[in-house]
């Protein structure tokens, strides 16, 4: 006898969780649809040597590789961003450019156990491949404020930068090469507060304390009124540095293609988000819930330049988001946005006479439009009504000897403990589709 | 420079194909979801332990396992049965039983590469755990039934049979311990033949000529006329033996159940179909689509005891099927049923004059139910529309700075040439609407 039990740091997902993930998905994936990107598909294991020298170190220390029945070094893929290279370099002349496409996929990252931390996660990656235009930075923030109206969220804010600024600053100061270790630094800002932040820049940096202040001034600055006009009194950084000068600018181009599209209260400049360290070149966002800002960001995302660089000499530049699953899944449950019953159906029909009816009845309300389960066996009551409370079905379905003779419903609710007979079956339609809408 | 490949014996699905992929897994979620068939979540990959010593010796062999950073010996799952017999041991007292529940994931096996077949393909399972009830079975065909009628399947049929026929026909010839050797010769018919079957079975078995013409015509034997007159006719058999005379009533309970739910001619029994080896025990079901037979099943399954013994004391029994997915795909695109396009937008909006107003306009008509992709970049009309026809688009809606200026739209059919101008946003919709439906 083997001891059931999940993989360490693995995860099963019962119906009441599976359910609410899925229809999360379904509702993600019809708003990624509506502006046309397409779904593909790549293996969950590819060549190691795809995988290899990609993303962070740490990355790379956590990934699951192994040699295959033929002898061949394969890997369970750590993101759906390196794949999605791959693909783009393989199958480019195939896809045309500009290419937009969605993927939604699990990778693996053996990561040391954490609370709420599994070492196989889903993805959900959406990104537009092969063109420089801000309209495609523009849209992947559309999508982004498109996807969590739909998913019901009524306040978020998308926080945008981008990531020309910093390193402009860094050029003006002559310090370019210490970029990605300042960088490093002030990330931890909200951690470890703005006093550490200086002394380990002191202590790790070249940089001088003014310069210091400088910097962090900078970025302190916050977005008082629109955009737009918090844009306008950045102006005077331009003359600095060309670099600094082109951030801002198409942050500009951004804000006004954005300006008839998103009401301005769910997106502002934050000079101080950075997004990691290497991976982006230009705009950056990150989304945060307004109730719920402790959970982190959700959907986040920016430009990169050189996507396919290690599969192709062609360069071709992205932008794209992902939405962090588990996450969203968690701040939509804290919001009370998502359906939290463990059953998928309107309501529980018991045939206590006759299965042969009870099935015949259960389809006709199918054929209706509602979801209807039946319970399989006839049984006393008492054991199928506690499978109904069991399941938290609020309605039940009742046919007995009577109900089939004269073909009417008994409608019990369960939660009330009201019963309504003798119903006939236009109007226990509109009883569970009141409740449904 | 890395070589960007797919690794051997593993799959990329392009846009198209992941399309169609996805609009049929929504149809069938859609189905079973009428049922109130839950979701459920398990890792893909499992402790080695739990897979192994499970299914056939090829699988065993095919399995791709390894040790992860912990130094446990792990394994990707080769289908979705045996960590759904997991879970149930594991999660029973939460779950309630009966537990129905579906899952859709991807499963490994290191099969020998071989045209059409992958190393990791996805599986699509539907299963009612804890009860012994025929409903159980005959929901399952009805599932079936509905899940190929709402993907559009107009004609296919749904082969019913017993194991317990056949096992009590070799018990009523002393021959039991032979069962699952005849079985497998037997199952060849269709490749080797009639005279090869007999040769083989007397070669290998230890049954006698007159024994094995006794057994190839009694499966031989074909419906003619409903089901029930077809079982009526194999009365006589249940004189033989004890489980024989079992299997043959619990078809006819099925079929007194299926009759009030699924026209005849869409399942038939099938004294031959034997569903693999040892696994099943009750009722099984095979499914082809009528148009294309030599496709084989896109859809089997039974009934099997025990599903949890390896994990638990309690003998748990279940009744299920699972869709082969990438078959029913290839049926499915065969008979002309799947949309064949690489876009999912209604339309491409080309914007001449401005990104600004393009964006606006398309997000109009999202807000009006229309899936609308817009080309990112101030370009020529000559490579936008050469983008439209790359990408498949039938209808292309232009904007210059006419239209902006009189808030009207220029449609483009691409296939006929066909130009309209000056329409207003609501002929714009109608005709595009008319083209969804």
């Amino acid at each position: 006898m083997i001891t059931p039990r999940t993989l360490s740091g693995f995860k099963d997902r019962l119906p009441k969780e599976s359910y609410a993930k899925s229809q999360m998905l379904k509702s993600i994936v019809e708003s990624f649809e509506k502006f046309g990107f397409s779904p593909i598909e790549t293996p969950h294991l590819e060549y190691a040597e795809i995988l290899k020298k990609q993303g962070s170190e740490e990355i790379q220390k956590e990934m699951y590789h192994f040699l295959d029945h033929g002898g061949r070094e394969v890997a369970l893929r750590f993101d759906l961003t390196v794949p999605l290279a791959r693909f783009i370099a393989q199958y480019k002349n195939e896809l045309g450019l500009p290419f937009k496409r969605y993927c939604i996929g699990n990778v693996f990252r053996g990561e040391r156990a954490q609370k709420g931390r599994y070492r196989e996660f889903t993805q959900c990656d959406f990104d537009f491949i092969g063109t420089q235009s801000i309209g495609a930075d523009a849209e992947i923030v559309q999508v982004i404020y498109q996807t969590l109206r739909h998913l019901g969220v009524e306040r978020f804010t998308i926080a945008l930068n981008n990531r020309k600024i910093f390193n402009g600053l860094m050029e003006s100061l002559g310090a370019q090469s210490q970029t990605i270790e300042v960088l490093r630094i002030v990330d931890k800002m909200d951690k470890i507060g703005h006093k550490s932040v200086c002394e380990e820049l002191e202590k790790e940096t070249s940089l001088k304390s003014e310069q210091i202040a400088m910097l962090l001034d900078f970025i302190a600055q916050k977005q008082e009124g629109s955009s737009l006009e918090f844009l306008a009194k950045l102006e005077s950084y331009k003359a600095r540095n060309a670099t600094l000068a082109e951030g801002l600018n198409e942050l500009c181009a951004l804000c006004v293609l954005l300006k008839p599209l998103i009401p301005q209260e769910f997106y502002q400049i934050n000079l101080s988000i950075a997004r990691g360290l290497g991976y982006y070149t230009g705009i950056i966002y990150e989304t945060t819930l307004d109730n719920l800002s402790a959970l982190g960001s959700v959907c986040s995302g920016g430009r990169y330049d050189n996507l396919t660089q290690n599969f192709s000499k062609d360069s071709l530049s992205g932008v794209g988001a992902s939405i962090g699953l588990d996450r969203m899944l968690a701040g939509l449950e804290e919001l009370g946005l998502m359906q939290s019953s463990a059953n998928v159906a309107d309501a529980l029909l018991i045939p206590l006479q006759s299965l042969e009816y009870g099935y015949f009845a259960a389809q006709n309300l199918r054929n209706l439009g509602l979801k209807i389960e039946v319970y399989p066996e006839i049984v006393k009551p008492k054991k199928s009504f506690a499978y109904a409370n069991t399941k938290g079905y609020k309605y039940v379905i009742v046919l007995g000897e009577e109900e089939e003779a004269q073909k009417t419903y008994t409608l019990k609710n369960m939660e009330s403990g009201e019963q309504k007979n003798h119903l006939s079956l236009e109007s226990l339609v509109k009883c569970l589709q009141v409740v449904e809408a």
